[in-house]
């Protein structure tokens, strides 16, 4: 922080008013660098009502059907780590955006921003890897663009992908959906991915190497809405993992949100390998993890779908839509104290997705 | 040439078979060494339909209705030149994408790549000329993503758009759907965009600055369509222009095409920019600028509405779909020679758009 500002960069406040601020690395952070960018910057001048949802990905309307709509670039480095790599973080990652809005997903773009010089069999093995998620997302690559940029300018190779998918049911599955009372159920064990990035960027070594949980959920969510649980929100738990996902809701729902530590898995080696990085696990992104907001009279029928699915094995109920407390997320810890869990300003893991 | 060889680097063949090849800006030029990556590289592994159709954009089917969806990075330096920025053109550029694909505009995705240090005031401006953009082309910005990488990893900022239309007619307007006799017809005068940017980039002056062409075509693709006119295929003249765009429809379409020097329109600046640059302007990228294969039958009916248009003023018939000669593009001069219409193997000009 004190050689940002020696640099004379702002510390707290992205305001574009004064021309004399730039974008920091925290900006990408999906903390509330980036949330001050959106709502300061984006949402007055593009002002659509999707965008204002503060959503995974826009509900729109065409021909007559809702489909849902989503972009995210990849800028992860490495390219490659343990359990996946750009190319299934770029399909996972979308097809899980597009099934936080309830809708099954069906196409996706690609589209390469590559750096001259990058050996072509790298691009190779990304494009193969991108397939392989999309057979077993599902989803079909339909339509791409590949972009050279001179050496020096890029850094291997960004991927963008967006994605329709088709809403067949009629929920608003949105923050402004949640209501007092609500189970929130988180799908699974929260941290893998950053751990696994983190370990290999540092070359720690564990007992057992730790994996990232990069995965498509949209088959786990196609099932929970199959048996007509009442989802009133989900959020998959990428960049400023559960933590922010919960501010973030809280805070566009104007809703308080319990949460209890006890209730919120995180495994051996991830917990050791946050307690050695110094980074703590409910910031720490997921690539293969959700929370369900759903009544709590769904939340057992919910759990139990979650349970029996390969990707929801250690679902729980960690928590539920207080009354009162508009906006505020509270952690009650294990040994029975609370805290306020903010936003980071930025993201602990620079370029993790 | 030679200083790539030196290097290591291939001087044609980027097929991913023995792993010593690497990317070249080439890769991204729209010219062969492009169309090769996607027919050696993308195609066999992503393999649907929509991609082997080698079009603009995809016509897919989501809920019973049929939309076009489409992918653009951008990487233009500079960001800002005369006629636009990197936001219009990205806007511009997807919307007329879907055009190309005889789609109506709807949804576009925003996502920015940005480098730490950019001045947020260039972010603001870049956004403001998106917006402007969107509003100009009758499309929303409904969805979006912002990653940033460290200083030294990036450009400033990529954008890339992503876009969803609707499809609205009966006709299949695609490469495959090309006949003998087909009428050629090019919407306008070629060559700006691409003499805009490199006279920025060398510093030239010229008698009367050459703006870029950067516009959205989808109004005038939706006269057409209205009107009846049965559009066989269009296609925009963007990375490599009119000359590869002519090659790659033939190769597709397994026809030839013959083109009249004579009738393709190039302003009196733009013409002597690319003397002093030494750029042959069939190649040269356009960003508001299609060529659309009609029935001769409909021919003068389209002209006369291209004409009325706009963007369409200086319309003209440059040639038509010949019978026999497959895949060959032959461009008669203006002094009556013929010649054979390659593609270059990358862009005259990196960073276009």
């Amino acid at each position: 922080m004190m050689e940002e500002e020696r640099k004379g960069f702002p510390s707290a406040c992205p305001a574009p008013s004064a021309g004399r601020e730039h974008i920091l690395l925290a900006h990408g952070g999906g903390g509330r660098l980036m949330s001050s960018l959106v709502e300061k910057l984006f949402l007055p001048v593009f002002g659509s009502r999707q965008l204002g949802a503060r959503h995974d990905g826009a509900v729109v309307e065409a021909g007559g059907r809702l489909l849902a709509f989503t972009t995210d670039s990849y800028v992860v480095r490495p390219l490659f780590f343990p359990g996946g790599d750009i190319g299934k973080l770029a399909v996972n990652g979308t097809a899980n955006d597009l099934a936080m809005c309830g809708a099954k997903p069906l196409y996706i773009s690609a589209a390469f921003i590559l750096e001259e010089g990058l050996p072509i069999e790298t691009l190779s093995k990304v494009v193969s890897s991108m397939q392989e998620a999309a057979s077993a997302a599902g989803v079909s690559i339909v339509t791409g663009d590949t972009k050279v940029v001179d050496k020096g300018k890029g850094d291997g190779m960004f991927v963008n992908t967006a994605g329709i998918g088709v809403i067949e049911h009629a929920l608003s599955i949105e923050p402004a959906s949640i209501q007092p009372g609500d189970a929130i159920l988180l799908s699974g064990d929260i941290g893998r991915h950053g751990t696994a990035i983190m370990a290999v960027r540092e070359g720690l070594q564990f007992e057992s190497t730790i994996e990232s949980d990069c995965a498509c959920v949209a088959g786990l969510v196609g099932e929970l809405l199959e048996a007509g649980v009442e989802i009133h929100c989900m959020r998959d738990l990428t960049r400023g993992g559960l933590g922010c996902a919960l501010v973030e809701i809280a805070e566009t729902a104007k809703r308080g949100i319990k949460i209890e530590e006890a209730s919120i898995p995180v495994a051996e080696e991830v917990r050791g390998a946050c307690e050695m990085l110094g980074l703590d696990a409910i910031y720490v992104a997921n690539e293969g993890r959700f929370i369900a907001f759903v009544p709590e009279k769904d939340s057992a029928k919910a759990l139990d779908i979650m349970r029996a699915h390969p990707l929801g094995r250690s679902a729980s109920k960690i928590g539920k839509v207080a009354e009162g407390s508009a906006g505020l997320v509270t952690l009650k810890s294990a040994v029975g104290t609370s805290r306020i869990i903010d936003m980071p300003s930025g993201e602990q893991l620079p370029r993790i997705c």
